[in-house]
């Protein structure tokens, strides 16, 4: 049994002692160990890769670390590297970030499942379908939006679906889904946040004459575009790029920065804390 | 005789044609030429570098190009390649943008005279010493700001600068300098604007986490660091950098972004058009 | 009509002016400029793109061209912008540049017509079908190599096959086949050349511990990996990479270099000379 | 007392159980810890930082862990925080990458000493004497080279030197210095190794048309330029860019690499196996 150990805690002496020998106890062979210290906060962050062997059963794990926790304060979860994470993608017209996830996926460089797709419109239907996966068509007005998102979550609940990914997806995700899905939904935005929040990016970036351009994947939070960011990428551009070639240079930016993040989190490799991510690589 | 000519008017047909056979005619071989046209407005813009023999005169041309430049409303500028641009250097605290010029103007790589150094601090005397560049210590305070400016403004006159380089200068030049120098003001500020302007990008770029850095060089304007943008570059940083790591890492940039755009103005290789710039290459 | 004009000569006083002025007595509007002298053969070359009234027919201008070019020596070559090129498109087993083209093909981002897909395996089929492509399989093995080239030539041939992209394409093409395409092969290889040629460069890089890994697309020509390069990137690795994550990282490096390549090439942007590319921008 | 402990053994389990407890018994808190297995050669590395209170002595944390390490058949190495280390500059007549690193290292980004200065020319005297560090000037020939290193061995056991860096210094070190300062020579290639090896890379860079160029530092061993790389950085070129202007944005890529891993090297955070480095960041 492989398994996947995140901890965080108020920072100390002794807890990477204290852990690794637990693990040493249980029969454990550590393959990967990280750990950050926020000297701001004196916060405490670490990412273990165990080995066991397969006589240890994953709640025996958890009742002998629960005993141990309580001693440091430990903020703790623990994933066995079998559980495939179920992932949904949201996405509006622009299909080119579910291009590029979806051919990833079916390339296996992604070790996800897509259990569906959902989109306020219709054109993303025959993608879906060619990748064989469940497509919802939900439409999204001022007047429908909640009844939407209700449509929405019931759908994420009957999935059993572990985070989402907003593959350009043109609406505000509100607060109510926002809360059942906290640092579990991702979202790419075309710019090099906080430079050019909010809408048209390219255009304002193409009226500030700025000389590169780049993309941005970060966690969903109530407020727009200022949730913890995780990956970003930029590119150069120069003054004979009109807007039409910085949203042509941008898809790939958006493509790649939100692939490399959606790999990040499906890996457990992102912690969240005070609105930052920590990226154990 | 070589010459450098930039020209922009409204765009329409025949403006090559026109400007290259003038050239011609006068016996000139043109060894330089690019133009862009801004669709948006309509604009063109053209740069050409042309070789002369001897016999025509500055004046020959310019008069010659008086009759020519009417018909296209031109705006137009011409630079004698042997005229070497006089560039004063402001600087308070941070020496390393300094340094970095005055290594590059000693080593040959900036074609350029650095009549004198200003500094609102004493610090950067010794390292004006060791280049034998005069050196001015000018304290501003807010009670002495006007009459600190008039100081600066008298040097610059005296010894005929041509343009300006902010070279981490930490205090705001004022309207009435900048209505002196229109475009031949050049600041590096630390931070890929337009994301962090202001005081403590660095900080604040912490505080965001925000997985890259990048530095600007721009012309300064009325509007604190929104002006015309030359040049920008970025590097990644992670959790793991402190406050302290993100300055040091970015001082690299600072001094690569800044020298680039110093190039360029040198070179004049940059025309401004609607607060954007126009970068020949 | 539009059209763009690439042009390269001996260096000599003069061109710019008589072309532009041609170009202008016959009534065109330049409407992109650019040229460049390489010193050390003094020669010169120059790319415009010209409006003309569609009075004018390409067979007045080339025969109007014809008679001024003997004087520069200039070879030359006229496009008339509605003619979309042909490209064709070659590939094995790996299919993510495959994928990458074409998606980019059927979102109109590559300006271009592919009228067919050749492969020495079967496994593209269902991805060519998906796009309504024509796909050929052609085994090739040693001994019927000769026999499949011929194969090859006479469908390109038939389709009227302007240039080929070899989208991971793992035969070696013979000089045959380069011959009657010269500069009309795009290959992309998958290091930053001219480290790693030939076989496996992402295990070799691996061996090397490299920090940085690349792909280069470039035009085939009879030495391995020695054409004219047209694009370069790489992106940072580290000793935590394996093989297999160098190939993952290499995959979106490859995609975005090889369509840069031919982007470049569809535009007329590239000219070849002394195993060279100059790119105009 | 703070210690960093470097670590490599075959990979076996509970090593890093093992070690922590040792640490944490002995009173230290561990700051910082990474690990990594080389899985081809099933080979361990770790990298610590830990803090003891000062009661303990570094010989009494040794003797402890001499009683543990073979077990493991662990190699290992001690450092004391406070131990700077000493580092000696060898230049030739290029003298960016010496300027920038006094310049880093008297704005304290480079927490070592610099004993002294050694050059086979005297054109580096004025700098060294600008930052009042003593310069050796000994000229090299091919019949004085062994008369020569001779004397630089000497300076460098007089000064008691730690490491080694050649920034651009134009000489091949003999097997002979290399044998007494085993991965402790640091060197900067002006190219992206393993293309361009050996001598004038710029020129051949130039000559092959790439669309970028780097640098990369590396540990000197044996085999020219092919020793462990530390750190590589490329930029981007064209075909506008004369050899001149290669050299010329590559002065920046040489700085700014050497400094990355000269830092590296004194933070103790490289480690090298099988002619590649392991870096912990």
């Amino acid at each position: 049994m492989k398994l996947t150990i995140l901890i965080n805690c108020p920072d100390q002496a002794g807890i990477i002692g204290t852990v690794t020998n637990f693990i040493h106890t249980k029969g454990g062979n550590i393959v990967y160990i990280d750990q950050y210290v926020d000297k701001e906060s004196a916060t405490f962050f670490m990412r273990l890769e165990s080995e066991f062997s397969n006589a240890l059963t994953l709640n025996e794990f958890n009742s002998g670390f629960k005993t141990l926790a309580p001693t440091y304060q430990m903020k703790w979860e623990v994933h066995k590297e079998v559980t495939v994470p179920k992932m949904a993608i949201f996405v509006s017209k622009y299909d080119h970030c579910l291009y590029d996830l979806l051919s990833r996926y079916s390339s296996g460089e992604l070790d996800v499942d897509i259990p569906l797709i959902i989109s306020n419109h219709d054109k993303a239907q025959s993608i879906a379908a060619q990748f064989n996966i469940p497509f919802y068509h939900i439409p999204v007005t001022k007047a429908t939006k909640i009844e939407a998102e209700e449509k929405q979550l019931a759908l994420l609940a009957e999935y059993k679906v572990d985070f989402i990914v907003l593959a350009r997806y043109m609406q505000i995700v509100s607060q109510t889904v926002i809360d059942q899905y906290p640092n579990k939904i991702i979202n790419i935005h075309h710019s090099f946040l906080p430079a050019f929040a909010g809408a048209k990016p390219y255009h304002a970036a193409y009226k500030r004459g700025v000389k590169i351009i780049g993309a941005t994947s970060h966690y969903v939070t109530a407020d727009l575009d200022e949730g913890p960011i995780i990956e970003q990428d930029v590119t150069t551009v120069s003054h004979t790029h009109s807007i039409k070639d910085l949203i042509a240079k941008g898809r790939d930016l958006e493509k790649i920065v939100l692939a490399r993040g959606v790999k990040l989190h499906i890996e457990r490799k992102t912690m969240v804390f005070n609105n930052k991510t920590i990226v154990f690589i």
